[in-house]
């Protein structure tokens, strides 16, 4: 049995949804979960579909094929589509914070994500001991201002030789460049210690002490060209009081931290989320 | 235009929701929303769909019926289908306290709730004054142990020639009888002071308080035969601590019983709940 | 018998604590309730007490003074003593929106609020049936461009004659001028409809929503000199996601907002908020 | 310097807090933290009192008998006495479930946790690596009906002999028996996978599937003799849906579990919790 997934989004029109799913039938698919949303205000159509082919012969490059010549073409849609077949890859880049490191590790070994993880890459040392007690292989690549084009270089070469699908940033304590978000668009990661859109940059908690909030969040997000400004996947927060000190918010960030980035993490690879207009469409 | 919202459900077996998208599209239909849940533990497959009409010719009576002929004898479908254009009608129970009161006509005046509301009946005077402020008939029918069942005839009188759609109890603090919910399926709305299935019956907020929980919660269900056991709604929790006495419960819960109980109402109202094996399926 | 609730603040030094609870204990006072609080980044000392005097003799007055000529003297206390004879005057502001001040009237009436409100001032003449079916006096004192200046000397004249003690905002669409926050300094209650301090000023739901959280907030604070950076008191937030609309997110954000205000307004009247450095301690 | 925590409690009457401030500043201590409590239905009184003294010549032996022969004697106070010396020993009680386990053990490498983990037990062999990963022994003592006397005595003598100050059970799946819940009385943590007191027992997360409820939690207690009805320190809850299976609300489950045992562990830690009537004191 193959099992595929296929995410949509195109001009909203009428029949969207009954020529996909009369496709879906007419190749012996039996549609397993289906999902839609309409935004009003741009007019876009999305849907998530997920399909069971028991027939033997079935083939997902045929399948896709004519798909891509009947209705992507008929609809104008953008499309991807997934075969449960394949694991995807994923890269992690820490820096000196274990939290979320251990929180993703954890539940890797646990085989609650369905992943690969060829690697991990540090600008600093100090993690290695966990990587290595996880039997992961760690890169150490420092950053400098003056070996951070060089540094790139050899990340890129890592990711590329591995085929990496997706980079995960699990405070991973450097701004990445252009060259890495271009490759990688819609597929690093990040952490942002803070409810974004308040306390963009460093420090958040800092900021967040002092202008004296009731509540510290969380945010996962695609990294784009604008720092902490790219499409938000998960966000989760916290009470908090007078009572808590920086180092108290910090320490309660951690928690909130790696369960909204290990959140993002399986949203990505269970294929649930579709990015436009610098938002997301997340799928239940 | 016409604007029906349709539910079903059904044993899951392949081809549904290609037959149903196939049958509104034939009709000129346009699916505005589509979600389905498939339980698989119980091989059961539910549907919610809205759609609409522009053809001027569409006649909703005709395309029930010939639903009916096709599809729901097909598939062996239980199914129910609106129409946009008739507003529920809406009874509201009460007894002396008043919060929910306040929230769900508050709401009602602020026309956030396309419902009608045609008269309030309580045990006792107290909240009339309310009533009378939002010009809403009120019937004071007292509840004793003698009268009871002179009262549930008053009471099925009143909704029946008002041909009420369903009933909720905001705060109705008696027990509802089989006549009442034999007549009203799933079509009654009451709001428990307690997360159930914890603190079941009389004065949760006191048993909460025993038992030293750091959260309470509130639950709005349908009422059933068993009492507190219907199929579960809606529901929502708040922090307490040891400094909260019983009173601070009460009245900390208050706020939970309001919104809980509003929301449950218009999640009824907009067709988004479905009940199967004393549970809910609640639509986005 | 007299109760008494202190709040005090002042530079952290050792024997603080001992010395006041020493003297409430000379002056024949039991102690119900302390609870003390330092910032360490400031070298503050906080604390809020409640002390109860069952000698016949007790004279607040008295008590005062010497604990004016004595502690506050000693410690160079900044402090603040209320007694419980006393119920504070709160003037509500509103505009066009009702949910905020249907949930304050409704606490009010069913006696959850210890005050009294002797009047409601609006732009706007849209609310006054409901301040007329809670028997409020209502006061209409439109704000243009031209007639601000002269509508603030009425609000002023009104708050003077009716001796108010503190301002309440229930979504008053409308800028306070200096006039009004100088005469009411962290006594001018505003509740905004966003997470502070992300999405300050104008239309914050339509940039929650244009941004992509997944949560959005409501925040309670004081009203200073800057727009929407007074110190927070209170915050509360729900989750939200890519299917709710602009309209859904701000029919959402009105149960944060009156919940969050009446939170707010209860802490304030429980005399349970300290100000300093643009922040609060809120007591438990 | 040495730094103590004191807690006490005792029936409620006037003076006590003044009377322990006055003890305090007598010994040249510098008062920096207070928090009390009045149980107003038992009347009973709770303070938590944190103190410093810089006097070389202090000496907590001294102090504590001075404080029992007068203060503890006057008052009948029940207390205990920390000195922030004393790094407090950990026992880890496992089974086959890893993510409490990667949790407390990722926070306790991270230095967040003042303790000393001078073992773990488990029934089961399989989370041995996890700990000799973390460099701590691991001792497998297997519990079946026949082996349960012996096992218990086993365990006894690993805790008597490393001094145990308290026990942790991170998802260990033996009842505990009696011998040693008397040996550690409100000194055995549990973390229970439901929102006591619903869902006692075997396979909450099956019972809550079944009962459709919309909020899972989690919740770790103290362990008395009756099951999962000790005293309760810490609750937590997530939102599911109907769309979540057995396995979704499982997992997330887990997410709850940590965090929440993690907590109470830190508060346990930290001498906030006190024990009575079988609820629990939290201070701030």
């Amino acid at each position: 049995m193959t099992k595929i997934t296929l995410l949509i989004y195109c001009k909203d029109r009428s029949g969207i949804i009954a020529s996909v799913t009369n496709f879906i039938s007419q190749h012996q698919g039996n549609i397993v979960y289906i999902d839609q949303h309409v935004d009003r205000e741009q007019n876009t159509f999305f849907m998530r579909l997920e399909s069971e082919f028991e027939n033997e012969s079935f083939s997902i490059d045929e399948f896709k094929t004519e798909f891509k010549k009947t209705l992507v073409k008929t609809f104008e849609m953008k499309w991807r589509m997934y075969s449960s077949d394949i694991k995807p890859k994923m890269a992690l880049f820490v820096s000196k914070y274990d939290h979320c490191l251990y929180d993703i590790l954890g539940r890797y070994n646990s085989g609650e994500l369905y992943v690969d993880i060829p690697f991990i890459i540090s600008n600093h040392k100090d993690l290695k001991p966990i990587a290595d007690s996880f039997n992961i292989p760690f890169y150490h690549i420092p950053v400098t201002k003056d070996t951070k084009v060089n540094a790139e270089t050899q990340q890129l070469e890592l990711l590329r030789s591995h085929k990496i699908n997706f980079i995960v940033l699990a405070r991973y304590m450097q701004i990445v460049s252009s060259r890495l978000i271009e490759e990688f668009p819609n597929k690093i990661i990040n952490i942002h210690h803070s409810f974004l859109p308040a306390f963009v940059g460093a420090k958040p908690y800092h900021s967040a002490y002092k202008r004296g909030v009731k509540i510290i969040g969380a945010t996962s997000h695609y990294v784009t060209a604008e720092l902490d400004a790219g499409p938000i996947i998960e966000q989760d927060v916290a009470r908090v009081s007078h009572t808590h000190s920086i180092e108290d918010l910090i320490a309660k960030g951690r928690d909130l931290e790696k369960i909204v980035l290990s959140n993002a993490i399986k949203l990505h690879l269970n294929r649930k989320v579709m990015v436009y207009n610098n938002k997301t469409v997340i799928f239940s």
